[in-house]
């Protein structure tokens, strides 16, 4: 049988964390979970600073202690060698490129909104940053809509770029975001969801 | 004679667009450039849209009209099968995670301060958003200066994680963040300065 080589360390809502849980789970492998209680303040302390200095969840850690942080980055490092990362130079590049927009355009808009909406009581400096999130968000996925109009994945086949851009996108409703004007985006979530071995944000381990 | 195979679409003070400066310069790559007015609301007319859906400069573009968009995707694409990314896939995932670090706790903090600061007139809300900013700039600062106490460059040899993290870092002043308490930072800029072929922020072409 073969051992649990990772540990994932996780708050079970994040769609950063997803996307490890979703990857491990394409590519079946096991892995033991830790749940990281961001809420009360566990990824501020210091335990959990040796892990990771920069104080986020996800980490994924292999079984001689190294550990490796940032969502993306991991999803590189398990995908490298299976399908789910092209072969082709151009492509593997254009696949970083649209999970540094997920990071950079999409994230800190959608999920943060959705996190300050589902976690938090939302006073007037939160109410603010929703209203500017807001516009950014839709922007964000617009770009996402203009693509996905002649396309059915972001980098030819589905690829870590489509689990990056999963993960939060399919819960943008949670964060006020209506997907009801983005057809090309609903189809690219069924062909996502449509995937062998796919599984839902609550699922863990 | 080598064609100038590659297009840059760029803002000259960019950080973001300097990475790609400088790995172009260190890989001896000609290219031309075209300076995109990102004040004057250039990057966000049709044609440069047409370019990049984001809106957003540096754009690397090939011979054959192929567009690359977000700057550590183009650093990926440019620096594979060059000593510039490593080949361990430990290491390459820790570059990633390293450059996701730059986009996501870096940059909107250190850059964006930076960009007020130098180009717009800071009104009630900029000043509000330098606020917030700070604290989050320094812990970025933190996280690299820990790192740095113990290491040259951020994974083992001179990598696109280091180009990545240079760019917005020499310049943190720019943006009001003093370096004086971060000796391995200092240290750590000295060695990117000392590289041959290393150019500086506004040498272009």
């Amino acid at each position: 049988m073969a051992e649990n080589i990772y540990t994932l360390y996780d708050f079970p809502d994040s769609g950063n964390g997803y996307k490890v849980r979703l990857i491990l789970n394409h590519l079946h492998l096991p892995y033991r979970y830790r749940a990281v209680d961001i809420l009360a303040g566990e990824s501020r302390q210091a335990d959990f600073l040796a892990l990771n200095p920069n104080g986020k969840i996800p980490v994924l850690q292999l079984a001689d202690g190294r550990c490796l942080a940032e969502s993306n980055a991991i999803l590189w490092y398990l995908g490298e060698d299976t399908p789910l990362i092209p072969a082709d130079p151009w492509q593997r590049a254009s696949v970083l490129q649209w999970m540094f927009f997920e990071q950079y355009s999409h994230e800190p808009n959608i999920a943060t909104s959705r996190f300050i909406l589902k976690h938090t009581e939302v006073d007037e400096e939160r109410q603010r940053a929703l209203e500017q999130k807001r516009p950014a968000g839709y922007a964000a996925l617009d770009v996402m809509e203009r693509h996905l109009n002649n396309n059915t994945y972001f980098v030819t086949d589905f690829s870590i770029a489509d689990i990056a851009l999963f993960a939060y996108t399919h819960v943008a409703e949670e964060g006020g975001f209506s997907l009801a004007g983005y057809p090309g985006i609903q189809r690219w979530l069924a062909a996502v969801r449509s995937q062998p071995n796919h599984c839902s944000i609550d699922a863990i381990g």
